[in-house]
């Protein structure tokens, strides 16, 4: 901003001020115009912030300590009388009116994330599921025969005869000028001994680059999983399909909202380029430090393979998500086209290959497409139920002969969204509870083994279970324990019950769990039973014909099925049908990065699923409504359960 | 350049000076560094300058008057004493020391080209060639069903649906991102009513835009033909086919030399970049042009193609041309894909289909396909010789059942090149010639009927042939008349006939031909006559089984067969079996563009097409050293000419 102030401090310049806020603990400046939020300011200055109600001032989940200067901050609810005291403030909520330094407190910050397994662990796991490698970018080393008065023909002729010889067909082949302007230097360099880089995509191929010499190689790959929440890369050695760096962060869209619809909302108002942006800057942060930790160049990645939820695909690439979030729900693209690298924006070869995971309809994606690759079970006979408990609740019933698929707005509380002290299962997050049945105190597992700095999926289903068998809650999610009991408080005019005090913490106060917040578990819980309840009914068949169920999803590793099934999450059938299979997604990417065969077999599995819409669905409202109680409305669907339960 | 002179005027800097130089008429301003040559000013400022022989110093073609401050010049006999006085030098030859105004004199002054009949007769020529137009990008309108909860596939594949319907390949079709980004609000904003824009390749098809509504139409077409010397844009409506607007230019690469030789040349000193550049300026200036005339817009041409010799095309699209050049001579690429216009640089609707003639060989190239095309003799049983007497003198030998081809290196003679005041058939140039027997005083026609400038190719094959029947040469191209004939005139040491007086010119003084412009012009047409036998030869005819003889290229239109004929360029056949065919690459450019039939013809005629190389061919060299006399030292091949010559 220029300031025309005549040799004299700036004065009276109120109303288009720019003011500039200091982020700690990693001293990120921010310069905005007075009127902006602190949100706005975080956005812009790409300061990670999780703002879950992607800023509507009802999830409380934006807050930050203003440690110096002022902002305008109007009253809530969502802010302890404590908090309000020692500067807390919510982002969205605080308008800037000045220079203002501010403090992302503990159980705000983002924590590096750990991959399940570095490098060598995923390797072990994902390894020997691919039995052949077929890349999508290949490259060929060529000796030709160099010109002669009787064999004159053009380059590109001669480099098109080496290429049928190797088996190409050149009624499919492409070439772009690029490659055809220094092509006669590059063949000439080393006596027409070339390497030829190739492209395959659906219809045809494409030469995408022409090397002097022997450079032949399969390079290196990327496997992405673009989660709502995190995203994973892990880069292959294609040669034999060894993992040799993993790297995991949190998208930053996490600054437009938790869920994929808020994600939708902010590409409306903001536009898809800004969440393009987000995502891509994850993306190829996460590449690097890949890349730096294995001590490899970009350049030589030049095969890719990424799974998403639709909307995540859809931001990802530009496209206009717009639809999915109006009925009647529609994608703009399902399928993809096999893209390059410079296209999508991320920064590998240029012409490195990327293919999609497609994905069957706008909240069933091509991260469910790329779980079933990886568990396999739409190739066995084994009845099936699978359940991705993200942040929407993705559900899969079938087997080899049928799919039938739905999304169960599960919503983000699973994953922290929507409840006070929620969070993602990293460290700091309370992962596991046990209640003592006399003291009502709960003795507490730890993400890392660090201090509590809020509660994950499992640690709430843990959390839930024991309230509802020590007593401390009804059936209904209403606390049965007095409000002056040595473990409760009060949030406002609300009881809570404390999971953990203050000095188990690393926030400086008690972790409590509320009634709203047991309230929005056992309305995600519900959503996920009502969805199970009616695919299930629709294909004519009951639980006890399930032959397994499988889970996946971020907290699938810690979850307690016991306690699942406790509060009504999970079928009550037999544990042994229950399986673990952690980020499919990513597994899946994996396989589909080394092989056409899984390439092609995703392509069909995506057409092959039959989606069913809950939206406007009579009887999963019903069943929903029938869900909203712990475990269930009826009670014997629930016998091992009811059995448990102390009197 | 920065001045550090401390509020001095700037002195003492002489060294890294920079020199203003002024070109008149047109007073374009450049500045340039001192030790630069005139030449190098106009090429850095885009003044047209004809640099035939690229500034080596020997053409004496890039004459500039002085008009006012000074150059460095070397003594040259390229110059006359009169000249000299007046100020003239050679751009090339003139070196900058200070600021200069210069002007382009009338005989090196570019006059704007006509094309051989504006539109509606060009129409009138071509439009009944064409039996169906068929598209290479082309429209399709589509009412899709709008989605509904049982139908609500994404709407990449709602699109897909309507595509197939209308008999399009899904398996062979692309599309880019691009189009998907905004496609979901595309289609929605009129219904799902919409046009898709289709780019029709060798192997695939890719939808390359879609709009909302029906915009379908068949759209506008380019038909260029780039030639060495000047380019000849189409512009027409590809509905019916009607030319609606024709416009034609030199080539700006002029500045780089006559000939591909010294185009090569040219772009291995200065990059394949600059020449390609210069072509493009040629062209996007003429296509401005055409659309002005017209009243159209730039986005409506989405259908080109295109026609040049296999150099042009290389620099055109910057593709390397060196190896050309050096044996085995080869061409970088011979048969082109389907490109497009922003790939080309070419601007219209970056989209647009760019078809590029295919060449055979690195001396006979898709201008001969393209005539080939256009005349259809290879689709007849009637024997022909073909002949493109442009820069190079490409050959054509054949019918339906076989074609042979081969390109003599003629030089630029015929277009003016290597002649002192040898010009191009344009506006000044001397058309025809007719000596009095008498007085040997010449009786000449001009193009535009204005004081002569220059004369061109058929002008000197009348004024040879009139030269030879008056007896003023002898049958070895030496002058008989005595140098103190008021006709004859000195040139330095060599003797001249004056063909114009300075009366009858606008250059202020005698138009002149000297015995070395005699001896080019011998040398031009005994190669031509070479080639002629050599591939008879080889085909085992002779040329009394020729059918008939087709005449294209420049000076096609001009030319007098009975004098060529007399002076040993043509054969001594039949009057009748010769035909003129004007301008046949842009014809056979025009007739690819309308339709996919003659597009496959033209591929399939490159590939069935026989190139002899007469570079190191013997037979060659020893036809070529016998045509060396007027007409030919075999006389008894000539019987026609013997018979008028006079005694
Ligand atoms: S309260 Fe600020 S983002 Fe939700
Ligand atoms: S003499 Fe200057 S370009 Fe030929």
């Amino acid at each position: 901003m220029t300031k025309h102030s005549g040799g004299l401090d700036d004065v009276g310049a109120e109303e288009k001020k720019e003011c500039t806020v200091t982020f700690h603990p990693d001293n990120q400046v921010v310069t905005l115009a007075a009127g902006s939020t602190l949100l706005d300011a975080a956005k812009s200055g790409d300061v990670p912030l999780n703002a879950s109600c992607n800023g509507k001032g009802s999830c409380g989940k934006c807050k930050l300590v203003v440690v110096s200067g002022k902002v305008d901050h109007p009253s809530t609810p969502l802010l302890t009388d404590d908090e309000k005291k020692t500067g807390y403030v919510l982002a969205c909520q605080a308008k800037l009116s000045g220079d203002v330094t501010v403090r992302i407190p503990e159980e705000t910050l983002e924590k590096k994330l750990q991959v399940a397994g570095m490098g060598a662990e995923v390797t072990d796991r994902l390894k020997g599921l691919v039995a052949e490698i077929t890349l999508m970018h290949e490259s060929v080393s060529l000796e030709l025969a160099p010109p002669t008065m009787d064999d004159a023909v053009s380059d590109l002729d001669r480099l098109n005869r080496g290429l049928k010889q190797q088996g190409y067909d050149l009624d499919r082949m492409n070439m772009g000028l690029r490659v055809m302007r220094d092509m006669a230097s590059v063949m000439r360099s080393q006596n027409f001994h070339v390497t030829a880089h190739i492209l395959k995509k659906r219809c045809s191929n494409e030469v995408v680059g022409l090397n002097a010499g022997n450079s032949a190689g399969p390079g290196l790959g990327l496997a992405i999983d673009v989660g709502t929440t995190s995203i994973v890369v892990y880069l292959v050695d294609m040669t034999d399909g060894t993992v040799i760096a993993a790297t995991a962060g949190h998208n930053r869209q996490a600054a437009c909202g938790d869920d994929v619809i808020n994600r939708i909302v902010c590409s409306e108002k903001d536009g898809v380029k800004k969440l393009r942006t987000m995502a891509l800057a994850t993306i190829n942060g996460l590449l690097n430090e890949a890349l730096f930790a294995a001590g490899r160049d970009r350049r030589e990645v030049t095969n890719i393979a990424l799974a998403g939820n639709t909307v995540m695909t859809h931001l990802l690439l530009g496209i206009e998500p717009r639809n999915i979030r109006r009925e009647p729900y529609v994608p703009t693209v399902s399928e993809f086209p096999i893209l390059k690298a410079i296209e999508v924006g991320i920064k590998a070869d240029p012409d490195a290959a990327v293919f999609i995971m497609p994905g069957p309809a706008g909240y069933v994606g091509g991260d469910i497409v790329s779980g079933l690759i990886y568990t396999g079970f739409h190739r066995e006979e084994a009845m099936t139920l699978f359940i991705d408990v993200g942040t929407n609740g993705e559900i899969v019933l079938g087997n080899n002969q049928w799919l039938l698929t739905a999304s169960c707005s599960a919503g983000p509380a699973f994953e922290g969204g929507g409840v006070r002290w929620g969070m993602r299962a990293e460290e700091g997050a309370i992962e596991k509870v046990a209640i003592d049945e006399d003291t009502m105190v709960s003795e507490i597992s730890v993400v890392g083994g660090k201090p509590a700095r809020g509660i994950c999926g499992s640690g709430m289903i843990d959390l839930i279970s024991e309230m509802l068998m020590t007593g401390v809650i009804q059936a209904n999610g209403k606390f049965a324990l007095d409000a002056d009991h040595p473990r409760m408080a009060a949030i406002g005019d609300e009881k809570a019950f404390v999971v953990a005090t203050a000095d188990q913490t690393s926030v400086g106060q008690d972790i409590v769990f509320t009634e709203s917040d047991i309230d929005t578990i056992i309305r995600s819980k519900g959503a996920v039973y009502a969805g199970f309840t009616v695919l299930l009914r629709q294909a004519g068949i009951d639980f006890s014909m399930l032959d397994q169920v499988i889970i996946t999803g971020g907290f699938g590793q810690f979850l307690n099925i016991e306690k699942a099934i406790t509060i009504g999450l999970l079928p009550d059938i037999d544990r042994a049908k229950f399986k673990y299979m952690g980020n499919s997604s990513a597994a899946g990417a994996y396989m589909a990065l080394l092989s056409e065969k899984h390439r092609k077999e995703a392509v069909h599995v995506c057409n092959s699923m039959t989606y069913v819409d809950f939206s406007s669905n009579n009887e999963f409202m019903s069943e929903f409504t029938s869900a909203l109680f712990l475990p269930h409305t009826n009670l014997e669907d629930f016998p091992s359960v009811r059995r448990s339960k102390r009197p």
